[in-house]
């Protein structure tokens, strides 16, 4: 009936919004099928982008070509960049956002490409032919071909949610969940699993009293997450902290015995590191109180998340509960909180590239590989739409190395270790984060976007600005000397040791006692200083400052990288290698690693199977 | 659990949305619950307003207090005053809308409102003691007390939605319908029935070639709804006019076998006004084409409305036979047509308050009570609302006469003589529809909104000016005699009998060839010409030139009024009054008229029946 397309994604939340429109921006014709248009892009949980780890996605996504920086630099009512006081692998920027503004604008920017057609049905099949995924075929019985086929389907996979004793059918409150396509997946040969997420109540902000809250100022001075000319905020609004106390967890725990968590009727894994509060108060019993963020959800709306009171219990519990906290003594709910109980497909079924091993042309990302979170939906995305477009167009894989991105490291962890409960990002689960930090996101990756054709022109040579300007000013601070005259007045002020002949400022930036700020003050002596943004400054700084950490990790990236760059025949036969272990060998033949080291990062593969494996490949 | 309220009104869409910002305008503390917070005053249908008949309901609306005319003046993307070239009966304004637009204005609205209160689930149960509501409960269990009850499902109680051979359960694509309150309310004595209605395809705007079409621009000078201060468009989106051909005809015909309609699936009624395309072509098949109105969703979205191509038809039949309309043939379609069927409760079941005679305190507005259309929903939405506060706070009903607006014939017909399908708005419908404009709704109906606190003290004031400068016009008219030598070479140049003598300006201008943009030229012979606007002089124009008509409707008006001013006991016992017909002692004991002009209307009470009633009453 409908002409074909290279490229299918089913779903359009952060990962199938990113996947469409990377795989269109680069030339394939896409087929963007979401069960309702008129909820594209829809913040199902907390009105917010970035946070730690989360930020430097959202900053990779954008040095990639990606979009979401721009669409939550567009939204964002308020910017705040996290851990500024710690060292700047920890920096880490964050916005609340308008949630209607933000699908709005998603919509809008899917719209504007041209590459990009929509069909509002529910997919329920996919076609697969000798092992290969032509197509797909939805509720309406429509067919539609493909020589890629993206399935980001969020929570919606036999989605149901639960209240307290009661459960409905759905992925998001008042939507239909999906039915069907799981156990079609199934029918395939894909082992399928179940997961948990939950989400808090809406309240009404006109009935909290913020007097008795601490308000939360977003920054001085915004920042934002595109490295392109998107605007900075000229007005924030601010979230308000509040905290749980005794009688509020007294009033939870009288729900207990109600709670589809606790009494087992959700067999789902939830988030460990963004828990319900009942799983808060349970866990940790001896805290007697926990952080309640009141976030606004829009420029131009009453309505309020109430972030960290996250539950499913019944709702009058909830009600009751929530009135005990400071300032929401008079509140009024909009709705209460649910749990959402989902199907996923463990990712080790995947190769780097989030193609299927099992389905040629398959490519799964976002919460369907057990992930949580907008952005590590997002990067996953991305990634799909940018390999299904490779694939449809018969281009060599494209992926990103633990070296290289948070995104690197976050599928390298799905497909190498898998995740039994839904996986977040952390800045520790990185081995080189300080190389991998928001401000430099587009040094790292923005040539590979622009070399694959997603990454815009004029985002490369805006980026090369950047990097000449970075290198201009290191060689001037370098090649300045300061007298002791000029500093050491300054340097006593700050209990520094002073000079006693003419030296290296570079050498002198290094001292620890001297702080990013001071810097910024001691360049006035650099006699030709260029004449270079604040962020080329910062980031200069960080780089000196840093200098001996970035190239620890840069020795240790380079090593790892040549057991990466040893590269493993997909089809490799690992039985012919009867010195491995049965272990090794069983994990090595399910999860198919790409590279040997990939294969070294294998739980149950042992140092001694990688060097069978090294001396089999001849090293 | 919480509080108790004085109005609840179940669901948000036209009527919904009218009922809660009425009566909580007028004091009440309101309660608005619906399904899904994000989707409050969604045009499930077509993304505009007004129209003839309807555009005069909104005017209606708005010089009540009710807000539709507002927010459809904050939203629309063009405006036009359909049937320009009629008479002034006929005039009436439609705009197109920004779907995303008028439902984010009407959320801004409602949230503005502090004595509004939100909450998020599906009631499936009223509660009712001895014959008098007194709350609901929810899908979540929530009981929720209150003095008056609203309830405004749509099309959601028990939806089914149909595509060819498919049928799915839900109120509007994608969103779940309610069922178990429909049930309830049987088992509560009423009597339910089922509708159905039908909305067309959406398209991608970007796969249409508009040189094919005929392009309709809004009017040059565009107007608005509201009498208020909202501001004119100053620019405008252009709709676009094809039409379907024998190909498509022939094309949809592939499809009668499969249609829900045809086979017998849908046992409603639909709206005989607003049919399906396959029934067009079904029932007039000697026309060789249907006109197609090619609406835009929005300032900034590729999304079409594909007006007059209601269908549900299989979506493979649908695609082929779009492609074949011109302006079509590389049509991408964003998501098939549809036909949705659901329970409505029959409106002669209500009082002319809106309030159901069974059950006290229950009020059903919109198309629960089979109607169809925006507009007729939103004042049948309003007058429950105003009703439902006044009935919380004891006081009198508030009715409209038909003789004062369309919103007065609307619930007289539905409740008088019901509906066997769904029930749209004709200037047709109403006797006195030279009087019922859209330019005088303000003078007809804002002092009796102002005087129950609903319309506001501004807008009362700014009717009072108008209505001052009307009359000040008219006496400036009227004390106006011209000379032959000012005036006979125009009326020459008009074909119109020049004078002799010194002659009455007033009475000239009664004259027929002289039409109203010539008495606007001549005004300049008024000697003392009071400075009012282009609206007081159109209207004064009308009310000139229409005088003998509206005089002759008022006479009417004021007749019938004699026994509309003649109330029945609502516990009148019919049963004494043995000479009455057996026909019409049934409908006067089951509609139970409020009065005996409305007795007089009922099909079945015969000449002779109200003769009786009013000798019983000593007339």
């Amino acid at each position: 009936m409908y002409s074909s397309y290279d490229v299918i994604v089913v779903g359009a939340g952060h990962a199938g919004c990113e996947a469409a429109s990377a795989a269109a921006t680069m030339g394939s014709r896409v087929l963007l099928i979401t069960m309702n248009m008129q909820t594209i892009a829809q913040m199902s949980c907390n009105p917010a982008m970035g946070g730690v780890a989360k930020g430097q996605i959202v900053r990779e996504v954008d040095a990639l070509g990606g979009l979401s920086g721009i669409i939550s630099d567009k939204s964002m009512i308020q910017f705040r960049m996290l851990n500024r006081s710690k060292g700047p692998a920890m920096w880490s920027p964050r916005c609340q956002s308008d949630r209607n503004l933000f699908a709005w604008e998603w919509r809008k920017a899917l719209e504007g490409n041209k590459n990009i057609d929509f069909w509002q049905d529910t997919v329920n099949e996919v076609i697969a032919k000798d092992g290969r995924a032509v197509g797909v075929k939805t509720s309406l019985g429509v067919e539609f071909s493909a020589k890629s086929v993206v399935l980001t389907n969020g929570t919606f996979l036999n989605g149901k949610m639960f209240i307290g004793e009661k459960v409905f059918g759905g992925g998001r409150t008042a939507e239909r969940s999906a039915t069907g396509l799981t156990e079609q997946l199934i029918s395939l040969g894909f082992e399928a699993g179940r997961m948990k997420t939950g989400t808090p109540p809406r309240v009404d902000g006109r009935s909290l009293d913020y007097n008795k809250m601490e308000e939360q100022l977003g920054d001085e001075n915004p920042g934002k997450f595109s490295y392109t000319n998107t605007p900075k905020l000229s007005k924030q609004r601010s979230c308000w902290i509040t905290y749980t106390n005794q009688a509020v967890h007294d009033e939870l725990k009288t729900g207990f015995e109600k709670s589809p968590m606790f009494t087992g009727r959700i067999k789902g894994l939830g988030p460990r590191y963004c828990p319900s509060v009942e799983d808060k108060i349970n866990r940790f019993a001896d805290k007697d109180r926990h952080q309640i963020f009141v976030e606004p959800e829009g420029w131009d709306t009453v309505e309020v998340y109430v972030n960290g009171f996250s539950t499913s219990l019944p709702e009058t519990v909830q009600y009751n509960a929530l009135r005990k906290i400071e300032g929401f003594e008079n509140v009024r709910m909009f709705r209460p909180g649910y749990a959402v109980e989902y199907d996923f497909f463990p990712p080790t079924q995947l190769k780097p590239t989030l193609e299927t091993h099992l389905v040629q042309n398959l490519f799964f990302a976002g919460q369907i590989n057990g992930t949580t979170g907008y952005e590590e939906a997002a990067c996953q995305g991305l990634m799909a739409g940018i390999n299904a477009h490779r694939n449809a167009h018969e281009e060599a894989e494209f992926t990103i190395k633990r070296s290289e991105g948070y995104i690197g490291v976050l599928i390298d962890d799905l497909i190498t270790k898998g995740t039994e409960e839904p996986y977040r990002m952390f800045t520790s689960r990185a081995e080189y984060r300080t190389l991998l930090r928001q401000d430099n996101a587009d040094l790292r990756l923005t040539e590979k976007g622009y070399a694959i054709g997603l990454a815009s022109q004029e985002r490369y040579d805006s980026m090369l600005v950047k990097r000449d300007g970075l290198a201009e000013l290191t060689e001037a601070i370098r090649a300045t000397r300061v007298k002791p005259e000029e500093i050491n007045d300054w340097l006593t002020s700050k209990n520094s040791a002073v000079l006693r002949e003419k030296s290296s400022f570079y050498t002198l930036l290094k001292r620890p006692e001297i702080d990013q700020e001071d810097v910024k003050e001691l360049l006035k002596l650099v006699p030709n200083m260029p004449g270079v943004g604040e962020e080329i400054i910062e980031q200069t700084v960080i780089e000196i400052k840093y200098e001996d950490y970035l190239n620890r990790e840069k020795q240790n990236a380079d090593k790892l990288d040549k057991w990466e760059n040893l590269s493993i025949n997909p089809a490799f036969d690992y039985d012919r290698l009867k010195a491995l272990s049965f272990e090794g060998k069983e994990k090595l033949k399910r999860l198919r690693p790409a590279t040997i080291g990939q294969a070294s990062r294998i739980s149950g593969v042992s140092p001694s199977d990688v060097s069978i494996l090294l001396v089999y490949m001849g090293r």
